[in-house]
């Protein structure tokens, strides 16, 4: 049995692999790709979104473009780290399929309320402004997603301030919202995302596939080692999105545990931090609807990404 | 020539009003009317907008449901004004029109981007969700809407803290993204609306039109003044919400001032102050979107009112 | 019967005019001069009350340096107001008495505690950062003290940003400390202050009186004119400061109201905001310790500053 | 050559324990303590300090009171862990030696500003509140303590939050008051101190001393493992305070890392928080004059405990 997913993204060089590892993977029925502004300007990551799905083969895959700002905030792009096209780097191919006409939270809100209660999964891998506009617009979807795995935050981790990550610190009451919502919600943030670095051996190992598409990605990883070696003090990039992804596939990617999460929205220093408050022991289903991924299981999540681009061919 | 509005509204005793002289105006072509969560819960409020067209014999206008809940906060409703129905204190006949099916922040969006750019005037007069969210949805409106004139906040006055007015506080977010987009705003606060009261004299003027209707509205009336008496120091109820249509029927019944306004969306005794900046000179109509109205011609204002009452019958 | 004072001030040209209206007026008894950074260094305000002292020949009255910044904020002047020296625009006399040793929080703590309760008034015409640290160190001043009156705040006017006053918006916190506290206050702000304008005809009585003293008391209003203009948007500059001591010698030249105050110590664009709560009649003096000064009988309070400048001669 | 200290406290359990090292290690030189509310009210944390000072035959010991409530916000104590009088569990001597009559806060500066330049070492391990008052009396202290080291916050633990501790979360704006300050800090929170665990093992060592101290200190162990396991589910209770002394003593007791440290008094989840910028390479001292404390050396932390309790007999 597979898992139908609408994938909200901003690509951005990590979410392109989280689309591929979403097209690539046969677990993973990927309904529709909607596209926020975060990593570079809504038109520019809708671009880049029908442009890999073109890379993928996969233009039966629809995408719309969703909300081009946060809902509070002036919107930030992170330019110094996906560079002015949002997939600086590479060559896209001319996306075919054009894009749909409707909005990206009427989509999901649509999708949602026209499938059966308990089966539709939410993967935002950019900021939380879609998912938050649509539980605040439709109300009823709250109940009806089977649940959110989102790449957003960290317990232990900062990235766009000492203790924000960017998706959830460019829009800090989008996340307030979704992080307060009943639903089931895991949270892959830094402490898992750091983790997944795409070392030259894995860029090696994607290279040796020695297709089209192995050779786009590489490019792809080239560029993000340099922005994250200049920008963020890293040797390797981390390759955050397709974390979500992968724990879809494969639960024991990701280590777990239940806890309740909360997003700052007024502090100076901690502004759109995720608070995770870990003490005491960890609480029931019941008691907990949020839970954050702490550990990743390296090598199984680099088999998976390896082995979508190679059945993508 | 008239001019075409949309009452996004949350009816409550002096929307109630409101919508009589939208209805009853022949200057003002009432296109619909949305329903916001405010003075009382959306259902409430919703039923409450359609059984208040059925008494004004309105059923040809339509009437869509907004947004439940405020984007960020807690939803608080003011049952201390408006009583548990919302409209405590009148029998409410039973609508006969059905709720639209339509969203009220989509058919907000759908009828400006439908008509010629310029010529929709939106006149809130609850809490601004569902105008924040059409705002941040199809951000094209913004420049397309002929103006806004809304009913809340105050610059001198509060009613739901010290300096902060219902409407604004309980949706502080939303009001802070509609004051700061771009499109030409005109703010109807407690400055203008807690002279604009319900005197036993204008209350008699009403009476005595004798007619099913002016019977309603004195029986509106009569509840308001009870719980502004028990709530808030007065002694005749203040009807805020139709100097909004008012102002748009006739510019002079409101003396305005333009100034640039912001909203206190952080402030700890100042959550949800309209904060306008009064010093120096008064600027132009290209420095600064934003004019907040500083006194009422109450005369006027309610010769429009009970003219509206009459021509309904 | 004389009112026992300390004065706490940072001159600055209206400072300047307080400590000559509490010198040169027979009814205060003006115990101590203390000083705290504000209009400008604390260095320069020390030396400035100094000199001002000087110039009234008032060398019996001893000048205590206070707190150099704000207790949380960083430190931000007035230089546009007042000058590089903080009292630009006149020569000023060489201090013949020496600066105390003892820090004006310990004199101010010390003169209350060694004085009877109940007789020792305070009057803080700059940031109250002074006050607030004395009230902390020694918490038994509170009950104490006679009574506080300052310059600071408004309801309804702004000038160091639409809502804030710049005593209270430099350092917000020490004010909430202030405020808060159970002890007597009044706070004589912009609302008061904004109609003790300097006009040509005021200056022009000042001048009249011919000595070397109303000279220079001219030649500040000079000066204090020109930035008003330049910076403020006024014609005449307002002469905050010693409207203060005016009502400690005569309670009618200030129109005052009880209400609860209090400062706004988070808000983004409401920072450092007075908020009075002037809904509902006035509260009694059991329940409300705190009042605000809302008119100003203008004339009766130039009479008292000419006088006070007519008698130091 | 001897580390002279000021240790600045409220005791509380952990706080007797910091006493107590400080008292009987030869290589401190405690030349005072005082306190300031925090975990129980001024009076009883001065009356306990006292109290142990005379246990511990240390009647040469001056203590002074300083403040008794934070700086802006109002008072909350730890009742929860520490008890009524704040030392409860045990019995304590009447202490014969009168408390000192300078205020805490003047002993502080008085102390700092008589010895030579860089050589005293202020030890806070209550609420910031005294040496955050010091600092803005006598900003000139802050060049001339030899450095800071503190117990208090945390980076990736909290106890009185998700995410503060109860040092810094009751009053941080004395905190962020005092990391601000470009005095030399070590701050010693609960990542270190959270290791610091009276283990049965640890307390039977101390017992087998067999002196009536050694029973004291077993006797508020005991207190304090309880109220740790009903209220923080803990099973050992953590030692705080005397990490701080004993890592003058010895520097290699607590791993640190230099890195920018600040305290959020905004944030509605994060109120309180120390935030660490642990991204990037460790900057050099030059560049940062903050440090904290990350790991323990748990043995010799209780060798250093032990030993002094020991040496007082």
């Amino acid at each position: 049995m597979t898992t139908p997913i609408i994938l909200d993204c901003d690509p951005g060089h990590d979410d392109a692999v989280a689309i591929l590892l979403a097209v690539g993977n046969p677990e993973i029925e990927l309904l529709g790709v909607t596209t926020v502004g975060g990593n570079q300007s809504l038109e520019k990551v809708t671009y880049n979104a029908r442009a890999v799905l073109e890379k993928a083969h996969a233009t039966d895959i629809p995408v719309y473009a969703g909300c081009d700002r946060p809902i509070v905030r002036t919107q930030e792009v992170a330019a110094s780290i996906h560079g002015e096209t949002g997939l600086d780097g590479v060559e896209l191919p001319v996306p075919s399929r054009p894009l749909e006409s409707t909005h990206a939270v009427n989509y999901i809100i649509d999708t949602i309320m026209s499938h059966e209660p308990g089966t539709i999964t939410l993967v935002p891998t950019g900021p939380l402004t879609n998912i938050a506009m649509a539980a605040r617009l439709e109300p009823r979807i709250v109940e009806r997603v089977k649940e959110i795995v989102l790449m957003g935050g960290g317990v232990h981790e900062g990235n766009w301030s000492a203790v924000a990550e960017f998706n959830i610190k460019v829009d800090p009451e989008a996340a307030h919202i979704v992080f307060n919502e009943p639903w089931k919600l895991t949270m892959v943030g830094l402490d898992v995302t750091h983790k997944a670095l795409c070392t030259p051996q894995v860029q090696q190992r994607i290279e040796s596939l020695d297709t089209d598409l192995a050779h786009f990605v590489s490019g792809l990883m080239d560029f993000f080692r340099k922005t994250y070696q200049d920008n963020q003090d890293f040797i390797d990039p981390p390759v955050h999105d397709p974390c979500t992804v992968a724990y879809l596939i494969d639960r024991s990617v990701i280590e777990t545990r239940r806890c309740p999460l909360d997003v700052e929205i007024h502090g100076e220093t901690t502004l759109g931090m995720t608070v995770a408050d870990l003490r005491g022991p960890e609480p029931s289903e019941e008691e907990c609807h949020t839970q954050v991924g702490l550990g990743l299981h390296v090598e199984r999540f680099w088999d998976l990404v390896t082995d979508a681009i190679k059945r993508i061919g």
